[in-house]
């Protein structure tokens, strides 16, 4: 009988030859995750074999570089011999698992406001009139203020106001701060005279037709201070942005979106000065992006004619504005710079998004998608882009899913079903109980629905299998995650077969997307060297699951990168950096938009993707790979 | 006996040897006006001697050519034979008598708005977009605009709002009003995107301490559509400057006054609105001037440092603002042009108002004066420009004199008091009953009860004479001008000593201003080629009279320029054209303030010059002349 001992409880037993280290692990009163139930799929029962001799009947999902290191499937290994085996903590083994943010916007490492900030604030020191030098207040800031490169100075009436009180109280050495326009060089506008130095904070507004994120962030070292995301206000008026549209065009319609999604970031604001005692008087600058439709309906713009053809949005180059003729309660002369969009579906929030992921700045040949209620891709380098909107619908970002929600605490936003007993094992945001599923979750869920055959690959659910988890609901058949004892509100988290169809579109819409968008340029997906993911899903996704629903391409997993919120990152870098504003400007300026509506291959594609993972599983081998194991084992 | 014959009448009388044509006029049953009581000294017994025998007792106020051409005074000239004598119609006389203003705010003979006026008008033709131009709005018609030589365009957020709408309902043709800055070629605000070609009008509006007047112009033609003038509403906090910015530093003092002054503004907006049938919604343009005091207090900013020394305003040069930022009820997008100043007590209504008088733009030496509260003073030419404030007080604007008022409808423009019976003969403006007595009513009035002995060389009035017009009133001594029966108000309208101390101390400010003035340039008073006065004296005002009370200096009558309210003129002036603005901005800087309070000899000058009309009669030889005549007759 071969002879095991784990580590690091050094424990050692005998067991019978032809045991896996499952049967292994359990007879040693040891405990490995294994949520699929042995069978191979979920990666979580990974151990280390430090030593001796085992055989392993699945390499699933283990690169060749794994296994020589001595990592194995638990479930899937069996012991022919003596060995040492080392069991790594759980949560290492789930990051390994899942497809971490490889970028959050943080402090850049070099982030220095004197070279990279267009608000800056300094101490002047101003002679003292006399009457020989009797020049007006006025006179005497914008002669000094030379020094610091404003050849002509723009002041807001309230500051011209209150100058007389600034110089005086300061005995002439008076705080300024200044926004710089740096597209003309030598003019600044006066923002503020504080009576001492003052923080300088920013907000950077990410408005999805979902959900609304926002950075409150310290423009002196460039860390985010605060964050919040809350679903969009404007989702009572309609979920996709045509019915926002067309609610904007009924009387007050456009006022009544302004005002809500307005509700939204004054609810945003309350979140971030709360948690960080900030006041919204120090929020100097604000930065905002979204899509084309977003904008308008955030700055009270008409949007009937971005929906109707040639699809022209009133501008996709906003000026800036001041805070208080924005209605926006941070300080009033905050400037406000509503990011730059290339056409009336591929907007700021695209043009923020592309900077954030750093696709516009690299040589490699890279897809980005945002997993929006819109599905917006781009593909492209350093050189050329070009992008479309594939309208997945809000599903990804748990809308229009019955028990969906925001990636937020109490987010179920991975889930196993056991192989036999059908059994769900989730884990939630924030440790608590669930009270929804979040994207990721969303995907994990489907994809083990898939390979259980809870579902087949129309998207059914069976009714076969010996387990109330599958019923007949409120809402038609259903799949109950969580049963109300175990959630936070009380009643069972299920999904539909409606959301199903919701869910199976979404990503149907998306893979239609990169292949057409990839066809567009002569091209085929295998020629793609990174797909990057930016998208509200939380800190993670599993790209294992996403590639099961067909919802991504089957290519090498280490192509693949997931990084957030994208245009939050790169509306929060604008805020911090001028360059990283430019560089979002020429960005929109280079995009080319395809219309998707204009071509038919669209529809085609996307019909063939309504089936898990799709119709043609040829194009899907890792998948037909669990699927063959499935059946094996 | 010689025979006379009268014309146009035709009426021929022969009167005894030694008549003068005075008594032939009567005679003859006909009337020429003779308010002095035939003492030779109101002129306006003028007649022209076509021809005949007579001989001149006097030529008061006649030149030599006018004798030569054959005019003489009814009164003063004896028929030594026979003669045809034409009578003059009576207004021809009044006017001749009395400084007609030469020079009225009327369109310049060259006016053409499309080099001129800062705001224009137009149609722009933009191509409609397509799917394959579908470049946003903003971008469309800012494409058209580099045509119409704008490559930066500013658009307030309510016309981005609206541009949409505006576009597409015009058909791509829409009208647009745009705000060129002619400092910074290229740049232009939109200001408005009229649903037609709307007529273009602009408000210049002129703050003084006492009177606030407003000229509605067309900015099409040039050409003043409505007039109105009105008390400053402020003069219930006080009525000099020292005593507004007292209060302003009280407690909402500030605000109360900003408000009291626009409140008046409105009143002349609803005035010259009322008159025209314009909208305020057609008031694109407002150009405003003030001293900076009045600038301080309509802009809200806080004034106490300009009494304080070293005298600091918080800006002589004010940036632009729109209309609604000022709480201005016209077109809220309108932009406001405050006129620049010189300094704390040199402000725009003086660099308007020496623009308005040509001073800065001929070869003449001239001494202008504004007599307003301030009585501020220039001299110079088109070379070099010296200036300062003799705080005349707002006497001459009728304020601070029991029954003073403005030169409205209703005001005694004119007095002549009856040599021996001391009754009074006075004209009103609007031929009405009269409610009170204006500047030059005033100046007219206290050189008749001078020259008739009402009241002494130090203004005390003289109870010796057998009238009741002088009494013993409510608020001490005092010479009623009209009993309650002639009047509007249905009470005496009368001058009281106080009235008369006031006025004597304002021409006495004035006249030692002057000559403070002109000596501080190593100057005397008669190498002045011109005296340019600007004042809201009404339409006339008799420079005769104010030479008699020594308010002006005794030089030749042909030297004064009455010309009305300068500084609204040169608001006006700056209103229409690019290029008076730019000179009176040019003027604000060429301009050198000498401070009065300074300088020992100007109460010098001061205290001798509070006399009637001074203390040194030798400086004033033609009223000596009036005083001898007196004597002799």
């Amino acid at each position: 009988m071969p002879r095991v001992t784990f580590f690091p409880e050094n424990i050692t037993i005998a067991v019978e030859e032809g045991s896996t280290i499952s049967d292994a692990v359990a007879a040693a009163g040891l405990e490995v995750s294994q949520p699929c139930g042995e069978q191979g799929r979920c990666g979580r029962c990974l151990v280390l074999v430090r030593a001796g001799s085992v055989r392993r009947r699945s390499t699933f999902r283990l690169s060749e570089r794994d296994v020589n290191a001595g990592y194995a499937l638990a479930c899937q290994t069996v012991l022919t011999g003596d060995a040492v085996i080392e069991i790594p903590p759980q949560g290492e083994i789930a990051r390994r698992l899942v497809s971490e943010k490889t970028y959050t916007a943080e402090i850049p490492l070099d982030y220095d406001p004197a070279w990279m900030q267009n608000l800056k604030q300094f101490q002047l020191s101003i002679p003292p009139p006399t009457l020989d030098d009797n020049r007006d207040d006025l006179s005497r800031l914008e002669t000094c203020l030379r020094e610091h490169d404003v050849t002509e100075l723009t002041i807001p009436l309230p500051l011209l106001r209150s100058l007389n009180k600034r110089l005086r109280e300061s005995n002439w050495n008076p705080w300024l701060v200044l926004y710089y326009d740096r597209t003309h060089p030598g003019e600044a506008v006066l923002i503020d005279t504080p009576v001492e130095r003052q923080k300088l904070c920013g907000l950077a507004i990410d408005i999805g037709t979902t959900t609304v994120s926002a950075n409150l962030m310290d423009l002196d070292n460039g860390t985010i201070i605060a964050n919040a995301a809350e679903y969009n206000g404007q989702i009572a008026r309609g979920e996709d942005i045509i019915s926002r549209i067309i609610f904007a065009s009924k009387f007050d319609g456009l006022e009544d979106l302004s005002t809500r999604v307005r509700q939204t970031i004054k609810s945003l604001l309350d979140q971030v000065i709360k948690s960080s005692g900030i006041s919204p008087d120090q929020i100097y600058r604000v930065t905002i992006a979204g899509n084309p439709t977003m904008m308008h309906l955030f700055l009270q713009l008409p949007p009937e004619s971005i929906r109707l053809e040639p699809y022209i949005p009133t501008t996709n180059h906003t000026p800036l504005y001041f805070a208080h003729e924005l209605d926006l309660p941070v300080y009033p002369l905050a400037v406000v710079d509503s990011l730059p969009g290339t056409a009336s579906y591929v907007g700021a929030d695209i043009c923020a998004g592309v900077h954030g992921s750093g696709l516009n700045t690299s040589d490699s040949l890279s897809l980005f998608i945002d997993v929006g209620t819109n599905g917006e891709i781009v593909l492209g380098n350093q050189d050329w882009l070009v992008t479309c909107a594939c309208s997945a619908g809000p599903a990804f970002e748990g809308a229009g899913v019955v028990h969906g929600m925001r990636a937020a605490r109490g987010a179920i936003e991975e889930v196993y079903i056991h192989g036999e007993t059908l059994e769900p094992t989730y884990r939630v945001i924030g440790d608590s109980k669930p009270s929804g599923i979040c994207g990721s979750g969303l995907i994990s869920l489907l994809a083990e629905m898939f390979a259980t055959g809870v579902v087949d690959r129309s998207g059914t659910i069976s009714f076969d299998a010996n387990t109330d988890r599958t019923r007949e609901g409120m809402h038609g058949p259903e799949y109950v995650v969580a049963y109300a004892k175990e959630t936070e509100t009380g009643r069972d988290i299920s999904i539909t077969k409606v959301d199903i169809d919701n869910l199976i579109r979404a990503k149907a819409a998306i893979y239609a997307g990169f292949n057409v968008l990839v066809a567009s340029v002569g091209l085929e997906l295998k020629d793609i060297e990174r797909i990057l993911i930016g998208g509200a899903f939380g800190n993670y996704i599993n790209i294992e699951k996403a590639i099961q629903i067909g919802m991504m391409p089957d290519i090498p997993r280490k192509q693949f990168h997931f990084l957030g919120n994208t245009s939050l990152l790169g509306t929060s870098l604008a805020l911090l950096s001028h360059q990283d504003r430019e560089d979002i400007s020429r960005t929109a300026h280079q995009m080319t938009y395809i219309e998707l509506s204009a071509d038919n291959t669209f529809y085609e594609q996307f019909t063939a993707a309504c089936f898990l993972p799709h119709t043609n599983m040829q194009i899907f081998p890792s998948v037909m790979e669990i699927w063959n194991q499935e059946i094996t084992t």
